[in-house]
């Protein structure tokens, strides 16, 4: 079974295709250049480096979100296009629950955490340690205090995701010791992680025509135009 | 501080560039290429993705082994070849340290394995409850079953390696539900959390002159040697 996931929900691109529970081939990226240029040439590279086409492909995964609009949009739609042409089913990943994957076995909360701007976090909680995730806590935009309070109040707890980058300190002032912050090698979503994920939810394949992105809050323009809509109304 | 890490010890090639804790670039490949030609497109892949040269390096790190020893000679031979021109330290990554951190904050024994041909594995365990690698047991080369009885009686143990793709019937025999077996995301090496290892181990880094292999057995041809020059005495 040959699954490609591609991942431009957040500040790193990623491209990963597995086969039959290997992954063939992994690259992810950070760096300045947009994803819109930087991932289609990473699924040729996956792709032309383990000797496969498109054809090939049991399933096509794309990070979902929630993360940033424009991210999100890529990689769905690029999933979408690839998906069409070839009759290909997609796999809806969202990324909070991929991230959870990066701590299969841990036996605790996983809490990932990614940064949705204005004191927010993207988040959710899973048990992991059977090795697929259980969704504890749905996905989430709140700020981390009110976020921190639905979890629960003993047990060690581990957190990744780009909000440690800006809640570390609120996370361990809060918890101590009860918190397990991600190093570096297990902080951010993986590609490969994504697509063992959507392995696990063949239920959950769909036609790319029907694939979405995963929006947790309006987007900004949406925001303005109704804040702006309200101040002209209250005039 | 910009580290450059290498992996050609296994199946998988990689190579990875880490920047004051976050990955920049990340890249692993199973396929039939050799490690000799697909190792060099990845190190420049890397580097110009992330807009550095060599001389932007702290540090170049190399997974030294144990693993294939043709795979570790040219990892830890690129390493040495790099840093020698730039003038920029090393880092001996041990191979099942660095796979041993996949499981970085897991409570609980971390038994990494690595199929080592010959019904033998190269094996070690490790505490990484804390989110850096504790060492249980030296790395070995041992029958699995011997291994096996060498770690702890009670307690979940979680494995991870190659050594999985043969030895995972006779791990769940013999341990059943204390054992928990990586998924594909966290099963092999990744070159970004070997430099994670190589980041930690500051005080060990070394020049490049001094970069060694890791080698748990005589290589086959000086095996089959030793066996040839003791028949001749016997005859």
């Amino acid at each position: 079974m040959n699954i490609l996931c591609v991942d431009t929900s957040g500040p790193v691109a990623g491209c990963a295709l597995t086969a039959d529970g290997r992954v063939l081939h992994s690259i992810t990226a950070l760096h300045g250049r947009t994803h819109s240029e930087s991932i289609m040439p990473m699924v040729d590279e996956a792709l032309s480096s383990s000797g496969l086409a498109v054809a090939d492909l049991d399933c096509i995964a794309a990070v979902a979100g929630p993360g940033s609009f424009t991210g999100v949009r890529i990689g769905v739609c690029l999933a979408k296009g690839l998906a069409h042409a070839h009759d290909v089913p997609c796999a809806r990943v969202d990324a909070l629950e991929a991230l959870s994957m990066n701590f299969a076995g841990y036996e605790g909360v996983v809490a990932p955490i990614l940064d949705a701007r204005r004191h927010q976090v993207y988040c959710a909680a899973f048990d992991v340690s059977s090795g697929l995730p259980h969704r504890l806590l749905d996905d989430d935009a709140l700020p981390i205090e009110a976020f921190l309070e639905k979890l629960p109040a003993d047990g060690r707890i581990a957190f990744l995701g780009d909000g440690l980058d800006v809640f570390a300190p609120v996370i361990k002032a809060a918890l101590g010791d009860r918190a397990f912050l991600a190093p570096a090698n297990l902080r951010d979503i993986r590609p490969e992680t994504a697509a063992v994920v959507a392995a696990a939810r063949r239920e959950a394949w769909m036609p790319g025509a029907q694939l979405t992105p995963i929006y947790l809050r309006a987007p900004q323009a949406e925001r303005e135009r109704k804040a702006r809509l309200k101040q002209e109304a209250d005039a």
